[in-house]
Formats: C-alpha cells, sequence, structure tokens
C-alpha cells in the first residue's frame, strides 16, 4: 500500500500513526538479529518501515534483500531508500526491479552523500544528479506503480545551509512527481514548524513526516546532533547534561524530551512520526508508551504473519509445519506462481524449494549453537533441553527460531511431561471451540468473528514406540496423522489425499478463512528440512564427539510423526495416545535403539518416487 | 461412475444395490412429473438410472435432455440407453456426443425394436446391424470412456427364440467390448438361473444385472408378460387371479411375489437388481422396503443434490438464493466453464444465463397455476397462501417447486407470524451451531463431522416497512443484508464484495467444506428470476383481473431482501428485527402503496450499470 494513501487515512481517522527506519548492518549476524528485532516491532504496529540504501555493491544488494525479507517474511509495509551517489541509470533500474519484485511499492528518492573517499559530491557518468531526476526517472518507469517520497531540510544539508533554496528544490522534487517528503532528525520543533509554514507557503502541499531520533545514550546523541548540524534546544542540553554518564537515565530523561517534541508536533496538526530507531528498539518504544499509540494487543490478520512479496498479498493458507520457521517457508516457496487462497487447492503442482537457498540451514555459528544447547550425552540430555524449552528457559532449539509461544500455555503441562519422557515434542497446539475472534491468545482476523483450531502434535518418537503409538492412533476414527523417518518411509491413515484444515475462523459476511492445515506433500517437504536441521545440530560437534553420534543417531532413527485429533471440542484428545510409553534407559549415553526394525507393517503404506506419494 | 465399477465395489462389499430405468413420457407435462418423481426416487438411493432410447427425433432429442437434467440436476448416475434402429451414424455420434457433454459415462446399447411401420427389423442405411457393431463403435470411438452395457434375453427375444443362438450373439457383443448385461424382464427365477448358467458356461464373466418389473396393476402384469414372452410360474398366477379386480391387492400380492423373487436371487450372489419402474414409484418402492435396501436415512453429501454434469462433479459451492429452485439454477450456470470448488472465488467473471432459457419460467399451465393458488384479490389473501404453504397445505409456490421442508420446522411458527402479517418469505434456514454431520434434518458431508449454518431469511417486504427494517438491521454489527426491488434499486451494508458462506461443515482430514453462500451479484441474478416468476405468476390471471392488477403491484413496488445473521450461535436473531411490523389494511382489495416512496436514503447505495454493481 503507498504511504501517501496510509498517510491520508490516519488523517482523515485523526489517528497518530509511525515508521521505523533501519539500515543495513555491516555483518550477517548483525542482519539476523535486526530481523529478529524487526519481527518484534512489527507487534509495534508500525505503518511502514524504511530500509536505507547501503551505497556500494554489497551493500546495495543487502538493501534489496532486506526489503525483500521486511515484506516477504516478516509481512512489513516496507519503504526503500535509493540514492544517486554511485549509481548508473543501470543500477537504479536493478535496484527498482528489484524492489518491484519484493513487493515493494514505496521509494524514497535522494541524492545520497558523497562517496566516503570525496568531499564533494558529484554525479555519477550515466547516473543521475539530483534527487528530482530520480523522481522523475521512476515516474517515467513506473507510473504510479511506487509512491515517491523525498527529503526535507528543515535546517540545511551537510553542503547547502540555505533552507530557503532548499524549499525550492523541494517544491522542484515535488512538481517532479513526489507525494511525500521525510524529514532530517531535528530536535527544536519550532524552527521545524516554521519551516514547514514556508514549505506550504511555497505551494507544496504533500504529507510532511517529520523525522525524529530518540536519545539512545548521550555519545550517539552528540554525535547525530553535531553530524547533522541541527539546533539542540537549551532545555535539551540543560536536562540531559548532569545524567549523562547515565546511559539508563540518559535514556528516561531523553524519553521525556522526545515525547514532548512529538506531542507538540500531535498538537500541531502532525499525524505521523517518523522514528530513526538506529536499529535499536528500546528508546523508540518508550517514546511510544509514553504517548500511548502501541497498540493494546497485537491485532492478527491471520494466525500466521501475512506476507507482502509480490503475488503474497492474497496467500492466506500455509501448512502449520513450518510455523516456528516462516523466513524458511517464504524462502522455500517464493518461486510459486500463485499462492493458495481460500484453500490449499492441488498440492503436487507446487514444488518445495531445495534446502540448500539460504535461509534454510541452522542459524548461528557451531559455538553459538553449542552455547545455547549444550553437549547433550544421552537422549535424556535432550529431553531436558525441550523440557527447559517448553518452560521458556531456553530461547530457541534447532527446529524453533523463537521461544515458546502462549499460545502453547495450555498444553505446558502436557508437552513438559512428554518430553521429559524422551518424546521430543516439536509443534502443537491446542484445540479451539469458536472463541472470539479478539481473544487475546487464539484470537484472529475481523471482529464479530469465531476461531476455531483442531488440536494438532509433532513429535519425534523413538523407533521403539512408533508401532504402539500408531496402533493407538488407529482405534480412533478422530485422529489422523502422518509418520515418517529421514528415509522416507510414510505412514498414514489419511486415505485419500487432500489438507486437513486445522485452524479455521468464521466471519460476518466473508467465507470461512482456513489458514493453517495438515496435508502429506509439504510434510514430506518439512521432513526433509526437519532432518536437515537436526544434521546441521550433530555438525555443531566434533566428528567423534558424543553429542555428534547420538543426534546423528536421533536423526538415522526415529520418526518424526504429526497427529491431529479432528473432533475440535476435544481439549485434550492427544496427549491419552502417550499413556504410558516412554523410552527405556533414556539416561543411557549413546542411546541404542532396540530392535531397529524401522520398517512398520502399518496400513496405508505409501512408498516414495521421486518425492510423489503414492498410496498402495 | 462406471456401472461395472460400482457393481464390483458393491459385490465386494456383498451388498444389495439397485437401479431404476425411465422412458421418455410423451407430453411435456409427463416430463416435468418424471423429473419430480425422479427426483423423489433420488432419495431410494439407486446406484443408477437408465433412460431408454426414444427412437425417432424428437423422442430421441428427448432421452438426451432427460440424461443430461437427470445428470445435472438430480445428481443421478444415469445410463443411456442407445439403438440401432433408424440410427444413421451421424445420429449415433450425435447422441454419443450429447451424453459426453450430460457428464453421462454409461451407454446401454441394442439393436432396437423394428420401427412401428415395420414388422421385420432391418438396418438403417448408414447406420448398424447389430448391438455388437454398435458396441465396437462406441469403444473405437471413445475408448473406455463409457462404460458399454448390452442386453441379455434368458427367453428369447421379440424374431429370435432359440436361446443358445443368442447366448452367441451374447459372446459376441461381450468380446466386441461390453462390460456389463441387462437382462429382459422374466418371472421365473428357474429359467433366470438356469440361462447366468449357460452364460457363464460359454466363458462370459461380465456382471449379469437380473431386470425386475414389478406388478403395478393386474392387466399392465398380463399385457408385459404377454408382450415379453416371459413364462409366468404356475404360483404367481394363482396368487393373483382371485385379486385381480383389485389394484391394491394386486401390488399387495404382486409386492410379496416380486420380494421372494429378489430374495432367491440375492441368495443365488445376484448383488444388483435393475427395475422397469414403468416411470412409477409405488410398486418398486414396496419391493425394496420389503427387502430393507431403502437406506434409513438419505445420506446427503452437500447440502443441496451435486450435480453428475461434465466439469459439475467437483462442483461444491452455490448460492442459496436458488435452494428452492436446483433446476433452474443449473440452467442459468450451464455454460460456466469452471464451477466453484472450495470456495466462491471472483462472483463477477461466471454470468447468469438469461431468463428465457428453458425451464426458469413459471412451471404449469395458467389453469393449473390458479388452481393451487386460487384468485387472491387482497395481500391478505397472498399471505393466506403463504402461511398455507408454511403449514405444508400448499405443495408450492411460484418460487418454491417443492413442499415446504422439514429443514425450517424449528423456524415455522416465525414463519407463519411473518406471512401472516404480510410479510412474504420466500426462503430462510436456522442458525445451526456444529451438530454432527449425521443429524437427522441438518446432516450432511462425511461422518464424524460438525455441521453449521448462518440463519437466514429472505422476505418480499412493502415499502412501506423497508426503511424501518433496514435501520433496525443496521443497528446489529452481527447481520448483513440485501434489499433490491424490480427497478435495480439495491441496498446493502456489505460494505466490501465477497461471499459470505451461510452453510459450512468441519469433517476429518478436510479442509473446510462451505457449500451454500451469500453473495450480491449471484443475488441480483435471482432477483431478475424472482421478479420474473411473480410476473409470470400475474399473468395467469385476466390482464383485468384483480389478482393480476394485485400481483403485478406486489412486484412493481415490493424489496426483496436477504439477511443474514452472522452469529450462529443465535438461534432466533432475525425475528426480533420485525417486531411490530406489519402492513396496514391488509385485507383492503387492490393494496394501495402508501408514500411510495420507493429510493431511500440508505448507506450504503449501490448503483447498476449493465448489472455491475459498484459501491459509491
Amino acid at each position: 500500500m503507498h504511504i501517501s494513501a496510509k498517510l491520508e487515512e490516519a488523517a482523515k481517522a485523526k489517528r497518530t500513526t509511525f515508521s521505523f527506519e533501519f539500515f543495513p548492518p555491516k555483518t550477517a549476524q548483525g542482519v539476523q538479529n535486526l530481523y529478529d528485532r524487526m519481527d518484534r516491532m512489527h507487534g509495534f504496529g508500525p505503518a511502514f518501515i524504511d530500509i536505507t540504501w547501503g551505497a556500494g555493491g554489497r551493500h546495495s544488494q543487502l538493501t534489496c534483500d532486506m526489503v525483500k525479507v521486511a515484506q516477504s517474511v516478516y509481512g512489513l509495509e516496507t519503504c526503500m531508500h535509493l540514492t544517486c551517489t554511485d549509481m548508473e541509470k543501470s543500477k537504479i533500474d536493478e535496484a527498482l526491479k528489484e524492489a518491484y519484485s519484493a513487493g515493494c511499492t514505496n521509494i524514497l528518492a535522494l541524492r545520497g552523500d558523497p562517496p566516503r573517499e570525496k568531499e564533494k559530491w558529484e554525479s555519477t557518468a550515466g547516473g543521475f544528479k539530483y534527487a528530482k531526476d530520480l523522481v522523475k526517472y521512476i515516474r517515467d518507469t513506473y507510473g504510479n506503480h511506487f509512491d515517491v517520497g523525498v527529503a526535507g531540510y528543515a535546517e540545511g544539508c551537510d553542503d547547502q545551509r540555505d533552507t530557503d533554496l532548499l524549499i525550492d528544490h523541494l517544491k522542484q522534487k515535488v512538481d517532479a512527481g513526489a507525494t511525500f517528503i521525510v524529514t532530517q532528525m531535528f530536535y527544536d520543533v519550532d524552527i521545524f514548524l516554521g519551516w514547514v509554514q514556508k514549505v506550504r507557503d511555497r505551494g507544496i502541499t504533500v504529507p510532511i513526516i517529520p523525522g525524529i531520533m530518540p536519545i539512545h545514550t548521550h555519545a550517539s546523541f552528540m554525535r547525530r546532533a553535531t553530524w547533522s548540524k541541527c539546533h539542540i534546544p537549551a532545555e535539551w542540553t540543560k536536562a540531559l547534561e548532569p545524567v549523562k554518564n547515565d546511559d539508563a537515565a540518559v535514556r528516561e530523561v531523553g524519553k521525556g524530551l522526545v515525547t514532548t517534541m512529538c506531542k507538540r508536533l500531535i498538537d500541531a496538526g502532525i499525524t505521523h512520526l517518523h522514528f530513526y530507531t538506529m536499529n535499536l528498539a528500546q528508546s523508540t518504544r518508550m517514546v511510544l508508551e509514553e504517548l500511548s499509540v502501541l497498540p493494546d494487543l497485537e491485532s492478527k490478520e491471520l494466525p500466521w504473519r501475512r506476507s507482502l512479496g509480490l503475488n503474497r498479498r492474497d496467500e492466506n493458507v500455509r501448512p502449520i509445519f513450518w510455523r516456528n520457521r516462516k523466513a524458511s517457508y517464504v524462502a522455500r516457496t517464493q518461486d510459486w506462481d500463485e499462492f493458495p487462497n481460500g484453500r490449499w487447492g492441488d498440492s503436487r503442482s507446487p514444488a518445495f524449494g531445495e534446502l540448500d537457498t539460504y535461509g534454510i540451514g541452522l542459524k548461528g555459528t557451531n559455538e553459538q549453537n553449542i552455547k545455547l544447547w549444550g553437549h547433550p550425552q544421552s537422549l535424556k540430555d535432550v529431553a531436558d533441553l525441550f523440557v527447559r524449552y517448553m518452560q521458556g528457559k531456553v530461547d530457541s532449539l534447532p527446529w524453533s527460531e523463537s521461544p515458546i509461544s502462549n499460545e502453547v500455555d495450555s498444553l505446558k503441562e502436557g508437552l513438559v511431561d512428554l518430553n521429559s519422557r524422551g518424546i521430543l515434542t516439536i509443534n502443537s497446539q491446542p484445540a479451539v471451540n469458536g472463541v472470539s475472534s479478539t481473544h487475546p491468545v487464539h484470537g484472529w482476523g475481523p471482529r464479530h468473528g469465531f476461531v476455531y483450531q483442531k488440536a494438532y502434535i509433532e513429535v519425534l518418537v523413538s523407533p521403539e514406540l512408533i508401532s504402539e503409538l500408531i496402533t493407538r492412533i488407529e482405534r480412533n476414527p478422530d485422529i489422523t496423522y502422518h509418520a515418517v523417518n529421514k528415509h522416507s518411509d510414510l505412514k498414514s491413515n489419511v486415505a485419500e489425499e487432500g489438507p486437513n484444515a486445522v485452524t479455521w475462523g468464521v466471519f460476518p459476511g466473508k467465507e470461512i478463512v482456513q489458514p493453517t492445515i495438515v496435508e502429506t506433500v509439504s510434510f514430506l517437504a518439512w521432513k526433509d528440512e526437519f532432518f536437515r536441521l537436526g544434521e546441521d545440530w550433530a555438525k555443531c560437534y566434533d566428528a567423534a564427539s558424543p553429542s555428534r553420534y547420538l543426534i546423528e543417531n536421533l536423526m538415522d532413527t526415529y520418526y518424526l510423526i504429526n497427529i491431529v485429533h479432528n473432533d475440535f471440542h476435544e481439549t485434550h484428545g492427544i496427549f491419552p495416545l502417550f499413556h504410558g510409553l516412554s523410552i527405556k534407559d533414556l539416561d543411557m549415553p549413546f542411546h541404542k535403539v532396540n530392535g531397529g526394525d524401522s520398517t512398520l507393517s502399518v496400513r496405508p503404506h505409501i512408498k516414495l518416487h521421486d518425492s510423489q506419494p503414492v498410496l498402495n
């Protein structure tokens, strides 16, 4: 959606909205950390985010990548910055094309700073000289596809302090097709409001978004202010100087100063605030809290985050398996021509991407992962790790990127019990029988609706137990399952192929929405990823180490089984299946598999040929 | 589905199945009556039905039409008879093509009787001489698309009494590609079983279906037996002779004789019985009841009858408006390339057929309709007619082809009340909050499922009341509506276009099924049909008559409004909207509309351009 349209909506509703600016971090780990932070900051409810332009080869590619991930994985409406610095026309074309295919529809067109080695800005041969040229070029090339913003300089810019002249330039940029203005940071509201008046007097009517820099530390506050040459009001200096060596106090005082500034802007009729986050969440969040503009509750359109990728905006059905690995799901499905809308449809046609795509394997270095997950010596150690994850004492597992969600609170006791018995739980959801769509834990979708879930669990089960478990399942006509090991030995009681909706919602005036399904072909794609992640984990340890042997052994012999209780009135229908099942000698080192009979005589048995299941 | 596949299934399950044979009636009224009967006999659960070939121009076209209607409107798996009599190859081609496009996949290939004017059968120039030639031609032309059956003559046929020679012919027909055999009628089980043994000895292994003629009257029994030259066992004559002048007693005795015969066949290993119904239901039903093979309950795959038309077999979503006019819905959508499966989808693309297609207008002659619906002189008379329909005292209304369904039993009191106040109810369903899919009234779909409905009502409302009604509706965020008059003045509170699922089901291992929706574009198509049917009714009366004037006046000024209560937990959420609303002077002749303000200031208001609604 265009930023100018969002601003118009907010202005009509007299609602204060806000946005966050991020820049491409220097290291791969920094990028990953920022993604995690962007994911959490989605919960603050920004109208959009900005990704600044990383001038020069690798950095500019990173900007494009980040725009794509923000749009498609995290569902953040994203504005891509684009500068003329060091950019020939062909590079501009490439960047716009990437933004287009990421589903991005907003560009902030800038001239940019001079390249590092030069003092004065020079245009690149075959490139653009002024931001207005870039604006015009984007308009000429893409018509109204992109909303194009430009920068406003209330206190002059680096190489031009004459603000009147800069307003002339601004007028030219707007005349060239810009539809909104984002200003440089400032601290003096009087200067800003005076400048806005001048801009309006000059006949510029497009929305003006003030750029707000929250205060993180005293040093960074001073550095930024000096660098941007903006005026610091006397009372700011007076308030900050006495606490300058106490970071927490600086943030607290800074919060008050920035909040007061924002309130004055809102009182003056400004409805949107743009925060220069410096890739940090805390200071910005403190100001937003103080302004009381944070949403009470993250209102969820679907149980999972809707993607804003090109062609993906209507996607509203996904398999449950990737619930804790959304980036991987988006990556493995990115080449689909069409995304499921309303129903999953024929599951055979779309192919899941290969595992070697960027972002599928285990995140983090071996050292980091060993620090997180320790040196398990026995299945008991692994079981304990899973128990600690369930209890919120470990933040991730090889198959779960994020801490355990409060959605499984009602199952926690049962999950802890299963794990402590060596039955490792990978994914689960409780049954939900038509609670309000505004329910604090299970709610999603429009108001006045009702949402449902079938109880679901996915566990990694020892070959000792799998036969007995499947026998128990097949006694209950309400329960369906798929079990598979690394060697693609698949068993299921799902006679017909076809998806099983495990989450759905009923809303006024709408068709039924069924955003989460369980289905054979995608389970097999998930299975590959599951065992690969386990192997990645094993490889964190030395080749001859007990941990390596233990985890490899689990991956080689255990079964991944998903179980759906189809009667969603049954809150605790799945756990009884496991009554009395447990692994003998849980704490034996090098846990040995008894029997080792990995081919079970369970019907219906599906054999795999070229990953296409055939019932026999 | 192929008949031979059905027979194989039934044989494996050791389940007795049966089928019905109908012939094309001579008059249009006869055809309509037979359709109604076929519709009711669907409830008996036949595995398939046969339509015999009406040799000669108009009659052969009627066979094709009936096959199409049986398949697509009534969802009956149909076998089309086809004879060589008077059929050049081009006519055979034409008939096969029609069967193909009707979704019919079963043909009974016959030589046929000699044309009426001739005594001896002769082949037509450019046609086929023997049934075996026809079998071979169908196989050569359509491969395995059609299952092809042939006739078996246990007691000889019209021009050939040598049963051994006829078994040779039968062998040739099977060798040419026939996959099942249907026998001529017979009464002597010993003769039949002896013949079956001979057929098997001859190396013919395809299934043999005995043709059973239930006894309707003594005269028809004698006529049929004489005509087919089949042997009547002595005990039959002995049992029937004494009661031959009492039709009811003949049917009762005949039921016993035919049932005993069928039981012997079943004991001898026959699993399928084919009934020559003579287009009558009663005698056949009596035998089926006696054999205890009638289903306890019509098991419904969907709330409405699934069509077996070509391309329609996967159709599983329909608008609710045509619930009482399924033939018309099938006719008006027959040219669609795709039918909604899983979701209604974009409602703008498919166009509904024109009203002048066969089968859309009011059925029956003016005299018949006047007999049914009387000479209403005032709105009160119309209201009384609707009340009597609700009470089951009138079998149809211009907008409802069939008697009131027991589905609305729980609403009956409220519906009678509304109609008695001059608010005419056209269609309705109660709210259903997740009852079992095997529920005797509301159940449909596979076992172990749960079905839901939103409360729905469609009423014809006087312009006096419509504004107040809409004002009340718009106070309740759970209620959505569309109101429209003949002049396409549409009002609705459905902001976004898009279908509203009003019936849905949740089943083990399946996506949510949502077979009934309410939606703007199809409501407008239904509206055209609704007012047209009302005008057809008006035209049953003389031009200057009070009834004509009254009904035309209703059609010209009243609003058709559909109302959905989106909270399906509310069993009686809609009726309170009408509290205290009623028409003044209900029994005033030539009911005059007070005010006559037919353009209401209600938002959102949709204007129509080329039947494409645009919100303004």
